[in-house]
């Protein structure tokens, strides 16, 4: 039986859950694969990580340097995240011929360029699966799979936490804040869960899946992104009402303009698949001129998930290293897109609305509303107002027909500032 | 550029695409890989097909051997399909050492050691993502992605056809004469069905999935199969108001007494994922112990689908040569369950069932029947009888609680055997 061995940097959640997958699934990965996968060394700043793994047989060290130098070492699993000090130590792996294996989003899509120009020179593998989706198999998809195909859409719900506050919201009917607060209790979100509330890990995310699927080099900061913090209960029951279900959706997607990247609360049909993605389950749905129409769905975090991606990337560069020395003399050609092909602004978004207006219920807030919009070159296709209290605060929804996104800012901005509007206009897009 | 060069055995629906998306997508797969693929030879016994490809730098042959014994191809592409001669096509072109993409499902689950072992002999490749749903990328993931998973659970809606005559009967309420009319007006079905709605194909691929996922070496034969020309709309209907869909679902099953595998229709929870598999698409669900629930969703037939997907393969295998020779000197060890696991035998199965009885509606009908199925150590669920008509024919339903299926079996019989009993009992599964 051939032997593979890794070092292993970070010992956090994904970290200990590599190192474990590793000691409980060995033999069955040998009896798939004949190779013996074989953790050489480990390294954490953290000592008590270091002490929890027990083995004498292998070199605890908290320099990562010990583990890049170590000539033994044929893969470096990088995960312990962040740009700083991740980046200093993949490049320095690559440059002293280790292949690597990474879970970090942020540090990719980034440093894309940096990172496979080091591959290529040193003729070593960059494996990343679990840097999107945990478990999905989303990048080994796009790299080889659909290699044939032109991509024409992704969809992507690629955030456990904000799918897990949004059906939370759906399901109880509860307020973004009291369904963030369960999240919060269940270990589902952070103490601190800005990064996912707003948008910018789907936007890491999007940038990745962007990158694969349309050959553009983009960084997270490139997606135009927006949060679900002022999503309503009432907006998810209106939207269920009209047939729609709301999800904080990444979405990449080829027009004839240019390239569309974007994140933020969208209502989809509820027969579409990805409406029936629940909790803090993710999945990725692909649109291909070939494949038509295909989704991915599974757990887009946790420590076994994501451990069980991190080693299938592994076992593939194992292969390789076994089966002919694992020479990568040719990297994937990332970025491909034409030089005229542009990111799209959001201005110029071309989409359908729901628009949820807070105004005083009397004669003529409808009629004043309605000729902005109009004013604006947007047509109302569905107008609902389900409660009547004059002299109060109501509710107005209104559905739009495809309407350009520069003009609906303008028209909220002015519909906003109007007297008989008590509260800031809740704007969602839809996709149909 | 480096180029890679192709034979192309059978111009039939899927042949003729992979040619075509080889022509029409060879730059954007240029792009991304750095590779050139180029088709050097044809063949097919059909001369027609073979001028219809207008290429004069293309041999165009009616002998498998012209392009097996051709030195400058270096993968061989199999679309001709069925045992023979696609099998002999396949070995020759191993032992000359070529590699081999096929989606041959009918020869892949019957011949798989004397493939894989020809194949590792020869050091070369054998790709096959096309065998199984189409262009569901389940054979990479299973292989590659999943590999520390110890997979519990395969679910698979295998079948095209049946899921269009399933889903048609659904939503018009048509019988399933009716709706099988529909699927051969749209192409969907043969003239000759038999091979889909008998459940038979699905239990081909589900040979395939189990050898990847659970390591034990069978062929569609092993899988216990029932088809489904006996649901009536009626079963769709009565499945309905208890919150299920009627799927034929192909079933491998890791238990405790060994492993099942089967293929049989079966009520599913309607919120289930695969129930929103709809028409003429595919779906596998895969459980394991470290990716939790997964499911891959697509088209699993059809030319630029099917296409698609023998290109990814074609270029998985064209990286290998180009970047390292392509030697194969490790191939996946496929059987690898331990000795002692068996296929459970279908008389053991315990599983909850859906029964609807013709029956005579008269007093002390439903008794009789209650306690056959009590003296059969079955345990009743639900009943229900909508219609009352004093003397005549009604449909009784009833939902059990697991029973095992040879107590089933018995009860069935002797049921079926009584007077007021006026047509075949409708027995079906129910997976929880």
């Amino acid at each position: 039986m051939k032997s593979v061995n890794i070092g292993l940097i970070g010992l956090g959640t994904i970290g200990r859950g590599v190192y474990d997958v590793i000691e409980n699934s060995g033999e069955l990965i040998s009896k798939r694969t004949g190779i013996s996968l074989s953790v050489k060394a480990v390294c954490d700043s953290d000592k008590k990580a270091l002490e929890e793994i027990d083995n004498k047989n292998i070199l605890k060290t908290s320099l990562a340097e010990d583990i890049i130098n170590n000539s033994d070492i044929d893969i470096i699993v990088e995960l312990i995240g962040g740009i700083e000090p991740a980046r200093g130590i993949v490049l320095n792996a690559l440059k002293n011929g280790k292949h690597v294996v990474t879970a970090n989003k942020a540090l990719l899509s980034g440093n894309w360029n940096e990172i496979f120009k080091a591959a290529a020179e040193n003729e070593v593998f960059v494996n990343f699966e679990a840097s999107v989706g945990g478990a999905i198999p989303i990048i080994r998809t796009l790299c080889m799979s659909f290699v044939a195909d032109n991509i024409q859409t992704v969809y992507g719900i690629l955030n456990g936490t904000t799918n897990f506050i949004l059906t939370e919201m759906s399901e109880k009917g509860c307020s973004f804040d009291a369904a963030l607060k369960v999240a919060q209790e269940k270990g589902i979100a952070e103490s601190d869960p800005d990064l996912d509330i707003s948008g910018a890990d789907s936007a890491h995310k999007l940038a990745i899946l962007a990158l694969l699927g349309f050959g553009v080099n983009v960084s997270g900061k490139d997606v135009y992104t927006e949060g679900i913090s002022l999503i309503g209960s009432e907006d998810i029951c209106n939207a269920a009402d009209w047939g729609y279900s709301i999800k904080l959706l990444a979405i990449a997607k080829d027009v004839a303009g240019g390239l569309e990247l974007r994140v933020h609360p969208t209502l989809m049909k509820s027969s579409h698949l990805l409406s029936g993605v629940k909790g803090a389950d993710n999945a990725v749905f692909v649109k291909g001129d070939l494949i038509g129409e295909s989704l991915l769905f599974g757990k887009g975090a946790g420590r076994k998930p994501t451990s069980s991606s991190v080693v299938g990337d592994i076992v593939e560069i194992a292969r390789r290293i076994v089966s002919d020395g694992g020479k990568n003399s040719l990297p994937y050609n990332f970025c491909y897109m034409p030089e005229g092909k542009k990111i799209s602004c959001i201005e110029d978004l071309m989409i359908p609305y729901y628009l949820r207006f807070s105004v005083i219920d009397k004669p003529g807030v409808l009629a004043g509303i309605s000729s902005i919009l109009a004013d604006n070159e947007i047509s109302i296709a569905n107008v609902s107002q389900k409660e009547r209290k004059e002299g109060e605060t109501v509710p107005v929804v209104i559905l739009t027909h495809k309407a350009k996104e520069g003009n609906m800012r303008k028209a909220i901005e002015k519909i906003n500032n109007r007297d008989s509007i008590t509260a800031k206009t809740v704007v969602i897009r839809i996709e149909e």
